[in-house]
């Protein structure tokens, strides 16, 4: 198996990443985020890519390295190259982006938004690795759609206050106590969490394997 | 707030009531299943109906020791009474209801036959409590629909193999390293877990605060 290097430092995308048993190693991307799109789908892309770039600069030496010594058959992804993994999560209600809340009255505002409505979550996931020696980059996106129960004011000041919104685009979490007002969604779970654990293992294997 | 109590031993049910802040107790119900419902969303209102009255038989007295002695506003559950929750799950595809399986043989073949495919979980939900001194029975269920992605037989072995799908219905469990092979879902993502507790906290609310 080639090395992972996650691209994130997002406790919920490390968890994620392990509980479907592939090891990696984080190296955290340091570059500065730079939006060009406006459509939700293309802004996840652009930004994930931005954050896979980042590291594989850093990493693809040892890559280019390890590709001049392999002799074995190649696989799409060399056995040698490591595979970075960018990603990037939006929550996009109305023809608005909601990233992060900037305080607690931004996250009572987005909260009182998304209240007894549906929105779309989208994550973006960029693979950067060698194939052949050559550089290559892998960006897709999934969307899913997820449906609160309309909140009292008292039920999201109360959310507010437990701290959990503040590091979350859209200002909650679904897996932790924000459960209780989330009605159904259409799509995968995982995705929401901030990783689309599903598609993205579907990928990183036919990658390794075709 | 009223004692809740779990008539659930399942790790997985506790999990998530403690997640949204309920406080509970667990009271496990002893009585023999009795199946005479065949479509699944009836099966699981009657299973659950049948766990919850088994522990409600056991703790209502002191229940109805409590309301005796109530006093103040009733609310819809009286003040003192205890709501007992009875909950089952069950897995449906083609017509057939796929409970826990019966050993890894019959693990494989539930797997094999969900792998590609979109199934339904259904999660019923039972309330025991008392209204003005009444036992009052309020049951509930909630449907959610998962599509796998198609699995290899090694992939279908090795995850048989890990153990994980021995004490779940239809073989599986979302939450694990199985979130690998979920294309997506239709509905809660609890629910499958094994209690829908989005739809739970709304309801209960609703019995507390009407």
């Amino acid at each position: 198996m080639n090395k992972v290097i996650l691209a994130s430092a997002s406790p919920r995308r490390k968890e994620l990443l392990k509980q479907i048993g592939i090891e990696f190693e984080v190296c955290v991307s340091t570059c500065e985020e730079k939006i060009t799109k406006t459509i939700p789908a293309e802004v996840v892309c652009e930004l994930s890519a931005q954050k896979a770039l980042d590291v594989w600069q850093k990493v693809k030496v040892d890559s280019k390295v390890a590709v001049s010594d392999a002799t074995g058959q190649q696989n799409v992804a060399d056995k040698q190259s490591p595979i970075v993994i960018g990603a990037d999560t939006v929550v996009a209600y109305d023809g608005k982006i909601l990233g992060k809340p900037a305080d607690k009255e931004d996250a009572v505002r987005m909260l009182s938004m998304l209240s007894g409505n549906t929105h779309e979550v989208y994550t973006g996931v960029t693979f950067c690795y060698a194939e052949s020696g050559t550089e290559k980059v892998h960006t897709f996106y999934e969307r899913t759609a997820v449906t609160f129960y309309p909140m009292s004011w008292e039920e999201i000041v109360n959310y507010v206050a437990s701290g959990d919104p503040m590091d979350k685009a859209g200002a909650y979490g679904i897996q932790g106590s924000f459960a209780a007002y989330v009605k159904g969604i259409e799509g995968d779970y995982n995705n929401v969490v901030g990783l689309p654990i599903g598609r993205l293992y579907q990928e990183i294997k036919e990658l390794l394997d075709k």
